[in-house]
């Protein structure tokens, strides 16, 4: 525990200063291939050499440490990304490039029978760009070309914001690794979420990354004077979505694994005196399996359906979004929850609700996660907090999980 | 039911001429004290006129069309306002001036043991300034002067608008009436709502002016990201307002003759992916009976409270509004009900859950509504329209109704 102490204090020191390099205003607001970003890259440089990483910098802008192993073995990917959103907090992100640059660096004098890479990925958030994961993207080989297009709120496109950063967005398409010498990516991450906090635990493994899907409803009834139309001829567009918002929570509570929410619900006219003529609303399914979101979503559609069916409304229902849900890997979760139990946690298992790098890497290695506990839960956020010796057991975790493990080819 | 034919397609043909007085733009819009109001004046003088009427105009903007009686004879007012929303329709308010010139047209030659008067005031909406009724309250003695500082959009006083129309607001104070000469106030208005056309009645007599009460309800969760918060973990205040909703609905269809409307919601954060954080809406509750009303009121607030309560939601919730319902007068409504029957109709009676001249009235006389069929129940509105034959139907019961009636005094 008293290594653990430190570490956790050693994480924190650094989480400060990294924290300090970003734009002016609340909390962190460091975009990628920004004066922020230029800012930040000796400080992590220097967080990896002191690890006894090697390090370089890809086409995609992602900052790599190395660790060389034995002649011919392969290489275990580790890390996260180093943006934020805007006005977000100190740990998301970044803290997974911090804790296993520690972890390697109370390892340095022991060997390890594979290589390792720490990886700092330039976008995940897609704060800046209407698109994001380009670094793990670019190594798996599925970063779609067209996105160097897009632009940012002030008009530069991905492309000219790489090439003023002083890459070469061209040589992306030659970032692509072989699967074949990998073993896997191992990313750690604030939980984003209380379920940790709330059961005591400091660490969980991560499941799989939920799958996500997003539909778009109007109800559409007959927008009237509430004085002069009597309750039985009323077409009530809000009370329909009302009985929808309840379908939708219970479908979710009676679920394990399954979230469902209605996050945005609009009324017209929505005045005091008028009965609601018309309500737009969204629902978005959350689970771990592909298979069960999206039997709630149909379950919900047909739901909605009979609502609307009943009240005489109409309704116009899709689905506007979907993805699928990014299992991690048996082994690696194993491996985690193995180290997490030999440095006195319980491996508690969960999901992650939401999208990391690891969903990106899953198109080219096995993955896992490892999640922190963070205060309330809450994240994307200035008051974003994550306790130093939440912190200090992670690093713990994380030396046992890299002493444990074997050479395992992808 | 040929004169009532005729009589019909001459309501029309009137409606339809003073209809073309308007603002330009769809529908109606026709503000007190406006060059449009001052146009329609020469046009309803020529109605009042046609029926034998004497015309004149009080210092409250009222035209008032008078048929004398014999000596000492109370007098019988009827009436409406010239006034539109914006944008509204043809029928609202106009056409209760122009039916009962017709029926007074058609006994112009046959004594009346009572005087009459025909009434167009001038504001009944309130479109323009945010008062209105100013024309029965100052009849009724119950007209507040200090709404003479009241401005409308453009920073014109009622003050200023009443004086620039000719007329002396400080004489509003000497229109006070004496109640004792007065038998009642008998208006003709459109349904507004679609009770009369979904049974096939062109006619109904209103029992009472629903009194309302608004309520204002904040419900406070705990907004979240929807992908990392589990459901038993959250305080979704769109999830609690929902039950509010489906409770508002369920009490209102229970209770015959009650009304609650949830008319305005508005979610925050109102983003597809987070939990809301916080719901506001309105409750509105009409009943033609104040007891009834305010039982609902009460039931609903202490419902909100237990949904907010086993939900661990915060709720604000006040009453910000109320106002009492208003009777009409049981035998003003006999009568009205005998002058249907003897014409063909069934004398349907039917609350109102609009606000009418009426209202203000009843604190002079005796008050009594007569209800015409609408197409669709549709109002304030270009849509709006009332039948030539139903018009038609209203003119012979009013003829029947003036014909039978006894002179009393108020």
């Amino acid at each position: 525990m008293h290594d653990a102490t430190n570490r956790g204090a050693e994480a924190a020191s650094w989480i400060d200063r990294l924290a300090k390099i970003s734009e002016p205003g609340p909390g962190v607001t460091r975009m990628p291939f920004s004066e922020e970003h230029r800012r930040v890259l000796p400080l992590l440089t220097e967080l990896m050499q002191a690890a006894g990483l090697d390090v370089t910098m890809d086409a995609a802008g992602t900052l790599i440490g190395r660790r060389d192993g034995p002649a011919g073995a392969p290489v275990l990917l580790m890390g996260s990304h180093q943006d934020s959103v805007r006005e977000g907090g100190a740990y998301d992100g970044i803290m997974g490039i911090v804790l296993p640059a520690l972890a390697l660096g109370a390892l340095r004098e022991r060997p390890l029978p594979f290589a390792v890479e720490l990886l700092a990925f330039a976008d995940e958030e897609g704060a800046r760009f209407p698109t994001a994961l380009m670094g793990p993207r670019a190594l798996a080989g599925s970063f779609d070309m067209a996105a160097l297009d897009l632009t940012d709120a002030d008009g530069i496109s991905l492309r000219r914001a790489m090439t003023d950063f002083g890459l070469d967005p061209d040589a992306l398409p030659g970032l692509r690794r072989d699967p074949a010498g990998i073993m896997g990516w191992i990313e750690c991450h604030i939980e984003q979420g209380p379920v940790l906090e709330a059961e005591g635990e400091a660490l969980g493994v991560v499941t799989a990354i939920c799958g996500i899907e997003r539909h778009s409803a109007r109800l559409t009834g007959e927008a009237a004077h509430a004085g002069t139309v009597p309750m039985a001829l009323r077409r009530d567009a809000l009370a329909g979505a009302a009985e929808l918002v309840t379908a939708v929570e219970a479908r979710a509570r009676a679920t394990e694994g399954l979230l469902a929410t209605v996050g945005a619900l609009r009324v017209q006219p929505g005045v005091v005196n008028a009965v609601p003529g018309a309500v737009d609303l969204t629902v978005e399914i959350r689970a771990p399996a592909d298979a069960l979101r999206e039997a709630a979503g149909a379950e919900l559609t047909a739901e909605a359906r009979r609502i609307a069916g009943a009240r005489g409304l109409g309704l116009e229902m899709s689905r506007t979004y979907a993805q699928p849900a990014t299992p991690c890997d048996p082994g690696l979760q194993d491996a985690l929850e193995a180290a997490i139990r030999a440095t006195g946690g319980a491996g508690r298992r969960l999901a992650s609700g939401a999208t990391h790098d690891s969903s990106a890497m899953a198109d080219l290695c096995p993955v896992a996660m490892l999640f922190l506990a963070c205060r309330d839960g809450i994240s994307h956020n200035p008051a974003e907090y994550c306790p130093p010796e939440v912190m200090g057991r992670a690093v713990a975790a994380l030396v046992e999980f890299l002493a444990r493990l074997a050479p395992r080819r992808g």
